[in-house]
């Protein structure tokens, strides 16, 4: 299956995008990814202002799955995440929330025995995957924004174990993925989490005719629903009603029922809030999973 | 320590309201509460429109803590809630980002053994408070409104075993909570939680000089500043900013050092955001506790 090895890097979402590698529907894939600086930090006085920012935010691929039509949905098993034993930690530049009660510095972190290593202490590391998604119907979009495509999603729960559902825009999907982090925090407050180098293996499906039309996650005890907008009660209305259609149809209940029970069991969480900046807010909202009752039915 | 039982309710935090009990430091105290209709709901007959708002959202207390003082600090450990084998689900009428996806329909749903039966499933308990705060220095607060003096927070972590430290503007700090909830999700998206009379017990406590600005959390493993506001942006420069003036305090780093920290350990989560709505948005801030390293000294 390593045969499947992916190390092409491209800087937007589009259908543009030659593919890196063709592949079948069930077939695992593994790709090399950059850190979001295209590894160009490699010591202490690399300054984030001598950056090359043409280079941010790679994503390797694309993937074109063979059959997967616009309409389709994506199934992304994502079976392995794994990181480099250094990445970088910094303020975002007019990034955030602190953004104006912080001041330019690059730390370079230790990665070790599944520990970073940050000033006076350790913190376990919970590695993820921050740019992910399929090629948009139409235009270029750069790998660092998020959109009902996915893309810049910076969701800490993207990592191994996970399952993504993406609407299929463009003939064979276009998938991509890159932007790891060894950490990360809701909210990613600063505007980076630990940005690492890394290797991604993802296991690719296809659910004919099933597309809705934002991304959707599966974890192992939930399904959440994912949307970004640049104002938060949009992002609200969005994750909540994608959350409720599935809800309704899944469960049979009426839109009132799903209503109370989303208020009791549903959490609206952040995945990406470095606001104010150019990014728009990525929220999710979490259902606890029932084993007889899929949102989603993969075949 | 049963003596010290508070069975008066009120409807605003304010420093007018009359003690229902005064207490020395360290006292256990024990508050029957409502539920946020004032047990007004008892059959599926009893409609939203025919409540008496006037008597929505109490409150039990207040407590005068004997020696509290403007500029302490009081802190509350939660030692127990209990709540009532029965609750109300409803959609609230003009809340949330679902307002006009979903109809009126009241659910009066089982509490037993730890579960909650909603329609054809089963789900636990996550019994939590809802109000719970101080007097304000000045006005009068109505309960089922959020503040930098806490009241309505809903934060489904405020539970058994979770401490609260809020600062006191007023001789006695006036301590009150109620609305509690035998079930809630993050953002409690249509307005209500599983609304449901029952019992707090709370021992009070008050840390001389030492108030902040806004109420911090502190639970088994994390510590968490809450800021509210109408206003997702300025919600989110509270609740950091907050969080790194108590990281810079207690670990002598610089306030770079702990944006860069809070961006990857940091979480962002949503408390309340039945947005649009009368009610402001309630922002938690969290990061994992350190054992040597309290932000906040309990002396």
């Amino acid at each position: 299956m390593d045969n499947n090895l992916v190390t092409k890097y491209v800087y937007t979402f589009s259908k543009e995008n030659e593919p890196a590698i063709k592949v079948d529907k069930g077939e695992v894939v593994t790709l090399e990814t950059l850190d979001c600086f295209s590894n160009q930090i490699q010591s202490v006085g690399d300054e984030l202002s001598s950056l090359d920012f043409s280079k941010v935010n790679p994503a390797t691929g694309p993937v074109y799955i063979n059959g997967a039509e616009p309409g389709d949905l994506l199934v992304v098993d994502i079976l392995d995440v794994q990181v480099a034993d250094q990445g970088v930690g910094v303020n975002g530049p007019g990034m955030g929330p602190l953004q104006d009660k912080v001041g330019n510095d690059v730390k370079l972190l230790q990665v070790k025995d599944g520990k970073v290593t940050f000033k006076d202490m350790e913190f376990p590391v919970n590695t993820m995957i921050g740019v992910i998604g399929v090629a948009p119907k139409e235009g270029d979009i750069p790998c660092g924004m998020p959109g009902d495509h996915g893309g810049n999603l910076d969701n800490k729960l993207i990592t191994t174990g996970a399952r993504l559902y993406f609407p299929v825009h463009v003939e064979g999907a276009l998938f991509q993925c890159g932007d790891l982090h060894a950490a990360m925090g809701d909210g990613e407050i600063s505007g980076a989490g630990l940005e690492i180098p890394g290797t991604v293996k993802v296991k690719l499906d296809v659910i004919k005719g099933a597309a809705g039309e934002r991304p959707v996650l599966e974890t192992e005890d939930k399904w959440y629903t994912i949307a970004t907008s640049d104002d938060f009660t949009k992002a609200m209305n969005l994750v909540t009603s994608d959350m409720q259609k599935l809800i309704t149809k899944a469960y049979g209940w009426s839109d009132t029922e799903a209503g109370i029970y989303m208020s009791l069991q549903g959490d609206a969480e952040i995945c990406q809030a470095c606001v104010p900046s150019e990014l728009d807010l990525v929220l999710r909202f979490g259902v606890p999973k029932r084993a007889d009752k899929p949102l989603i039915k993969k075949n």
